[in-house]
This record gives C-alpha cells, sequence and structure tokens, in this order.
C-alpha cells in the first residue's frame, strides 16, 4: 500500500530540490536496486510487487500492486521495485590516480554512460561542475546500471577545483596533440565538456596538456564525437598502456 | 501552409512502414536539413518557417508557422525546419576495407551514435541485421547529426553475409583476446551485438576473432559496457595504428 503522501514525495525525488530537502533519491527495477542494496548505499525504503527481497528487515519493505508502482515510478514501463535511498556524503578526491572531470554536462543518459565507463576504467573519483545535471536524477541512475555505487562523484567550482590541483590536466580539442602518440600518465584529471559547447573557455584556460582524438577517412566532415563516446576512447587510451587484469 | 494530407503522410513517416510504402524519410532542424541538402540525398519537400532556404527551388518550400511546424515534427522542441528525402538505394558493401556490422542494435540512440563514429573512424559501410532499428526513424537520423550523408548503411540476412564473406570477421566476447595487444588488419568486419543479449549464438559462431575490451580497478563488478561505447574503443583500436590525417 503506498499513501497518497507517500507518491508525492517519491515523484517529487524526481525535482532536485526535493532531493535535496529529503536527501533521498530513487532506483527502479531489480538489477539496478538489487546492485544499490549490496553496496554502501543506505536503504530508506523499498517498493516492490514481487516478495523478493526477504532478505530486507520486514518494516523498511513495502509489497503493492502493479498500478501502484505505476503512480510512483518514473519509467514508461515500471519493473517490479522501486527502491529510496538515502544520498551518501560526497568522499575526498585525492590528488592522484585519473580523475575524470565534467565542466556542464547536461544530459543524464551521457553523465550515466561516463560512470559506467569511469567504473569499467577503475576510476573512481569523478568531478561535476556545479551546472552538470544531478547524478541522482533518476535517468542518471537507471543509465549507471549499478555502477554508481562504485564511483564517488562530487559536485564543486570546477575552475577553482583545477586551478588548485598539481595534476596534470588533459582535454580534448581539435588542435590538441594525437592521443595515439602522446605519453600518457597513470595521474592525472581528464576534462570532458559540453555536449554543445565541448570545453568552456575558462576552464580552457587551466588545461595543461591538449589532446585529439583524430579523424580518418577523406571526408573530414564529422563535427564531433558524442561525449559519451569520446570519453570512451580517451579513458582507453589513458589505460591500455598499463596493465589489463 | 501544411494540408490535413501533408500532416497525416508526414506524421505517418515516423513508422517504417509508411517509409517504405512512401520511399520517404524526415529530418528536423538546421544543422540535420543542411547536411542532407549538402549531399546525395533527394529532396523532396521542405516545410520551414524561417526564409533561409534561398539557394532550393521555390515549389520545394513552404514557409510555415510555428504552429504548423509543431504538428507535422516529432522533436519535443520543433526547430525551424523539417524536410522530406527520398529513402536512396542502398549501395553494395564492398570484400575490402574496415566494414562495422550490428546484430540486433534497437535503441534508435545507439545507431545513431555507431553511424556518427563510423563517419568519424572512414568506415563508409555499415551492414545491419533485418531487426535492427531503421536508419531512417527520426530519431535515428537526429542523433547522426549528418553523418548519415556519409555511411552507406544496407540491411541484410547478416549471418548470410558473414557466411560469405571472406574477411577476418571480430566480435568482442568477455573471453576474446585482449584487444589491446591483438594485431589488428586494416581489412576486416567488426561486429556489435544487442544491447540486452550481445551477439546471437548464431552470429558467434561465425567470428573468426574474438577481442575484449579489458576492464580496470580492483572490483570488477561492472557487467558491460554499453555498445556505443564499446564500438568506440574498439573502432578507436583498430584504427590506431594507421596514419592519422
Amino acid at each position: 500500500m503506498v499513501s497518497k503522501n507517500q507518491i508525492k514525495t517519491i515523484t517529487g525525488l524526481q525535482q532536485k530540490k526535493y532531493r535535496k530537502l529529503h536527501k533521498l533519491f530513487f532506483a527502479e527495477g531489480i538489477k539496478v536496486v538489487q546492485e544499490l542494496l549490496n553496496s554502501n548505499f543506505e536503504l530508506h525504503r523499498l517498493f516492490t510487487t514481487q516478495d523478493i527481497f526477504s532478505e530486507l528487515p520486514k518494516d523498511k519493505v513495502d509489497i503493492i500492486t502493479e498500478a501502484e508502482l505505476k503512480k510512483i515510478s518514473a519509467l514508461a514501463t515500471p519493473n517490479a521495485c522501486l527502491a529510496l535511498f538515502v544520498v551518501p556524503d560526497e568522499k575526498q578526491v585525492p590528488e592522484n590516480g585519473l580523475i575524470v572531470a565534467l565542466d556542464d554536462i547536461r544530459d543524464p543518459g551521457n553523465l550515466g554512460t561516463i560512470i559506467r565507463l569511469c567504473d569499467w576504467f577503475g576510476i573512481e573519483h569523478l568531478v561535476c561542475s556545479e551546472n552538470c545535471v544531478d547524478v541522482y536524477n533518476p535517468k542518471v541512475v537507471q543509465a549507471t546500471m549499478g555502477s554508481i555505487t562504485r564511483v564517488n562523484v562530487v559536485y564543486t567550482d570546477l575552475s577553482d577545483y583545477i586551478a588548485k590541483t598539481s595534476l596534470p590536466v588533459f582535454g580534448t580539442f581539435m588542435d590538441g596533440k594525437n592521443i595515439y602518440s602522446e605519453a600518457l600518465p597513470k595521474d592525472g584529471i581528464i576534462v570532458m565538456g559540453n555536449e554543445a559547447n565541448g570545453i568552456s573557455p575558462e576552464i580552457e584556460n587551466l588545461v595543461t596538456n591538449k589532446i585529439a582524438i583524430p579523424r580518418f577517412g577523406s571526408l573530414q566532415m564529422t563535427e564531433s564525437l558524442n561525449v559519451a563516446t569520446a570519453a570512451a576512447i580517451t579513458l582507453s587510451e589513458f589505460r591500455r598502456n598499463f596493465e589489463s587484469i
């Protein structure tokens, strides 16, 4: 049973201001919810149409109907369960290893895909500018496919953060050095820019190493790569020289 | 002015069966429409709220209102113009060079992104299984950002095509050989599989070279990469050893 108040609270969590207010976010579907349950994230409450979470404390689980799930879900096709979790505290970002920084990424699918890429490539910290889409946006949570539990995402004044770091700062630009022939270090910050405008001039001034992904073919008409595919190629290049497991 | 009949025909083109029937598809927004106008695609008719296509024959252009554009558009926020183009004939796929083959790619955004990647990496031919999403689906057309004009996309019985080719056939699998240490040729077919199920068993049997993108980090919990990011990394690896322009 879901009360009117609960419906209002949960659908409200689709908006950032209510996630901030309640310090809660939600995830949907057995796979993503199970990944969050198996992590350090703190469960607030779980709503499910199937009694498949018997290991959880009974007072945290509500068995509901499909119709009730539809009322609280953000998905076109709700999928068995919706769980509320406590928004965790941001962890401190160390001054070593590879760190990805995002300058004004607006699309939830792109942020989710980049978190999944960070997880794949063993990158534990993602630093976002304040105007990036919120990581606890339901579309981002779903797109991470559980990777959200293994990547620390922090929001900060990006130019301030980059101005203060002692790490080399990499960014992809059309006129950068060929990423395939550059020696790429084990420690550094990799900046990815906005979907339409790329890296902002303010951040560009702070980039110490401009790199480029070369284009191939005779036509050379492609204007740009999608930010998630550019991130995939860049992270792969940074990792390929080090031992894979 | 857009007639009721035109509205019916154009919105019908959101469905594959009507695109087949009329041999037409549509594109929206100045950037994508301009790229199609500058290509070999044949314009059927253009609807625009701004008189910015003065180089076009007058009998092919209709100046319409924002309200009319909204009635024919497939976008949440229509963008200045919508143009109908003739679906071109598929070109023959040669038996040399790099060719990408898609086994049951269902998501329009993924197909669009992969076409954009092919364009970037100078891959001119993309072979799709019959059950892939249609390349003239409006969401695919928009996601290609114009790259659709530079990549020949054909639909065929994929196992039949792969069974008959003399080219080596590459596919990514968890138990494949490390893509970073394999010698990758200039000629070959690269198969990418379905979003949820990967490459089908039937096609897997025809893959001559199983490759893998290594995972990094200590946790090793990430199940898979999104197909578009996996394609990005794979195409980058195939191209990186050859001279970039």
